[in-house]
């Protein structure tokens, strides 16, 4: 889908699953630190949907790349030529990542699979999106090539964390390491169409230019710092809401403690009271 | 041996290794997690006759490259000119592989050898083979030398894990990835077979064409994906078995308590109608 | 800032913040040793204000980098061209050294940042720096290109030993292994300055001579080596400052000791006369 | 010393090295197994001297490297050119397997010296030998490239085994790994020696032809399995002979005990008719 919609989508997945995880890795690192086991339950719960979600958004992305009126319907040989390769291949990428969210699902529904096998999963499905990612991009104008390898920084990066995250599971720093790389990956996305297809009828951009190169590296570079501040803004924000529930939950007790110890001390002091 | 056959063997070979290790790391995660002593002695010596067979294999490889009607026959330099280097390149690699068979044998058969060595020689052995087939495809044809570079992602991925694995022994995560490589690496050269020679008379592939190899590489994700779904049957069914060979085990031992429980039941009457 | 200065100022920067590393970290470690709690709150007060030291460096470094007399005054695109991309390149390293040094602050002023991320921030900070140089030195003469890319596997290789810092924190071997690569960066600068834009109006180097090329290499090695020794001989005088304090506070409670012996000595003499 | 012997001495050197730690680590090894405290004071005096004859022989190298008669003898700079920087880097090189050998002796020797710095340095040294030589064979012929850049994989292995060094310290199947590393390395000089000056007066090989090439890197392989075996059979032979020294010390313990306890029975015999 070599158009600003094919990378606008795609971006958009990534940085609403950016998003989620920003919030949720630092709601389970504050819970874990509480010890509350109560809430392990719950949060079992949510691990499965989320890669279900994920699951059901590969789905689409697969039967949108295969159906759209452009795209290959299925057929992959025809007369004697590939049919469609480049949606071949995002169908191949999505296809991996559905199977990384199904492994996710077994690995909470299922107690015999072994933990650290959804992340060995989701590190294979990152790291085939970088693999064929830098097979895609060979035998194309020096700006598209640059601005699509370096994506692969940001993909590589991630398919890295996650594979040590097999070992080093429950780590906060990594955990927050791959949610700044996932949304430097979704905003690029969106970089990369804004570039080589101007949406809004621009000029395009002189893809020779040397110096259009220098600038898309320093954005790139940016875009991260952006990441980062984003995942630093959602862990603060989850910090302050978590704080702020607690101090009204102690409130409530305290007021129901209060009610409590005043109803004893009336007691108290009928029952003194009837004593005399 | 650059034909079909040359392919299909070594592919059948890993194959068949592959297949046996994903029966075998789940069996033996499962009995670890029943913490069976007794089982110990039997997997040793399992491991044992599985390094042993690997050894025969590579030997017999050695020997197939070596005295095959157009191999070298022992014979590395006539005449001014080496004698079919490519089949001494594959001697070479059988014997590291041999090597690492009777590592895998001493390090079950004798206690003073340390463990993690076999896997620092396997790992070894696999990295060597990266290694040869890195200088091997110089100067070949774009598709074939982007065929068979393909299968370097898969060894060197192997070597790797391999290498983690002297450190995090016993890591089933681990053994699963290592499988589903040597799965892949067996599936592949079945597949590089059936591109570059294929075997029932069809056209040959246009080694020059840019959408061929952007299909192989699409294609080697496949590969990788039917092979971790190779993985993911053989762990399940080995699963399943186990549970269905325990739940006839306690079947029988509930039987003979009961009829143990009968016995003296009608014993316990029968002394009580003594008493009366 | 391609002259003389704009190598001797980050230089010196670095070299600088290169010393102080190689006398706190053996000072952490020496008090670590003696268990000392009494001293991690001033130990963590001092790394408090070297990150915000760091900070405003940067912070002056961005500034300096925007307003100098042929600098962009924040100005990024005019009359369809980019302007001194360079220099917003060179804002781009300060930003993150900036942004490393306040989430430095944070880890150490607020108790709900997880520990390891400071190291991680400081290691894309690094990594930011060697990728940006990376692509900045392409299409340059020989020498240029080199000796800019030597600095690359100080960068990384600062860049890596801090990535292992995240998990292996207080490792006093990685931390000096860092320091080491700090002062070599340092030092380098000073010597890019020295060979590319001679100060005293020496006669320029051939861009293009190979033995120059090499010889290069080769004062990079000596560079190296001078910054092992700055760190062993750093190391050593603390060592040998701690023990002569140490020595001197032990002559002082012993001479208190010996005082108040003396006087409960005389005391018992008085009493003694008294009780006579 | 771009000779045979040039070579010849410098492979030796590693060679003598490797066959001592082939012995020294299997010898560290059986006895940490068997807990014999006793023996650490020896094994620390035998470290120390190995460190000093490995500086010993680094700084030789060095000074015969400035003052053999076509050396640089310590001028480098003269009229205008560099004065032989061959022998500088080679220099070099020795250099910092001097300062390995003396960290080697400061961590035995000083206690406050924290351990792993001797096996950070001696990664830096190996690091620094890959590092120079890399940029050392640009500009060659291809076989003359080639086989000097297959001693980088072992240059480079050894440099990252040494690395894990640093965290895992004390694992045998490392040290195996490094002293295999460095016994290739060893061989692979003197064939090196063998190909580009061949001392016998034999026909000079062909740097251009391709079959020489990967000749040239299967030898390279065989090299690594004969430094296997060398290390196998060392770490055999260490084990036969501990066992035997064992058997005979438990012979005479056993021969003193007989000894003894026939001493005590005459004298109970003697001092039984005594009693009588």
């Amino acid at each position: 889908m070599a158009n600003f919609k094919g990378h606008a989508l795609p971006g958009s997945f990534f940085l609403i699953v950016g998003l989620w995880w920003s919030v949720k890795h630092p709601l389970k690192y504050f819970y874990q630190k509480e010890k509350s086991n109560q809430l392990t339950h719950h949060y079992q719960r949510l691990e499965i949907i989320e890669a279900a979600i994920r699951t059901l958004f590969s789905v689409i992305g697969i039967l949108a790349e295969q159906f759209v009126p452009d795209g290959p319907h299925l057929h992959l040989y025809h007369e004697d030529h590939w049919v469609k390769l480049m949606n071949w291949q995002h169908s191949t990428m999505y296809l991996f990542f559905a199977v990384s969210g199904i492994v996710d699902m077994l690995t909470y529904l299922i107690t015999h699979v072994p933990l650290g096998l959804d992340r060995l999963v989701m590190a294979l499905a990152a790291f085939n999106e970088g693999f064929l990612f830098y097979y895609h991009v060979h035998n194309r104008p020096p700006l598209d090539q640059h601005i699509h390898s370096l994506l692969l920084c940001a993909v590589f990066g991630g398919a890295l964390g996650l594979a040590v995250e097999v070992v080093l599971r429950d780590n906060i720093v990594l955990e927050l390491f791959r949610t700044s790389l996932l949304l430097l990956q979704g905003t690029w996305f969106w970089q990369i169409g804004f570039v080589l297809f101007p949406p809004f009828g621009g000029p395009e951009w002189d893809q020779n230019n040397h110096d259009n190169i220098m600038f898309v590296t320093m954005c790139f570079c940016w875009h991260y710092l952006a990441a980062l501040c984003i995942v630093a803004a959602s862990y603060s924000l989850v910090y302050c809401f978590l704080t702020q529930v607690k101090r009204r939950e102690d409130r409530e007790v305290i007021g129901i403690q209060k009610l409590r110890s005043d109803h004893t001390y009336r007691k108290a002091l009928l029952s003194g009271s009837d004593e005399e």
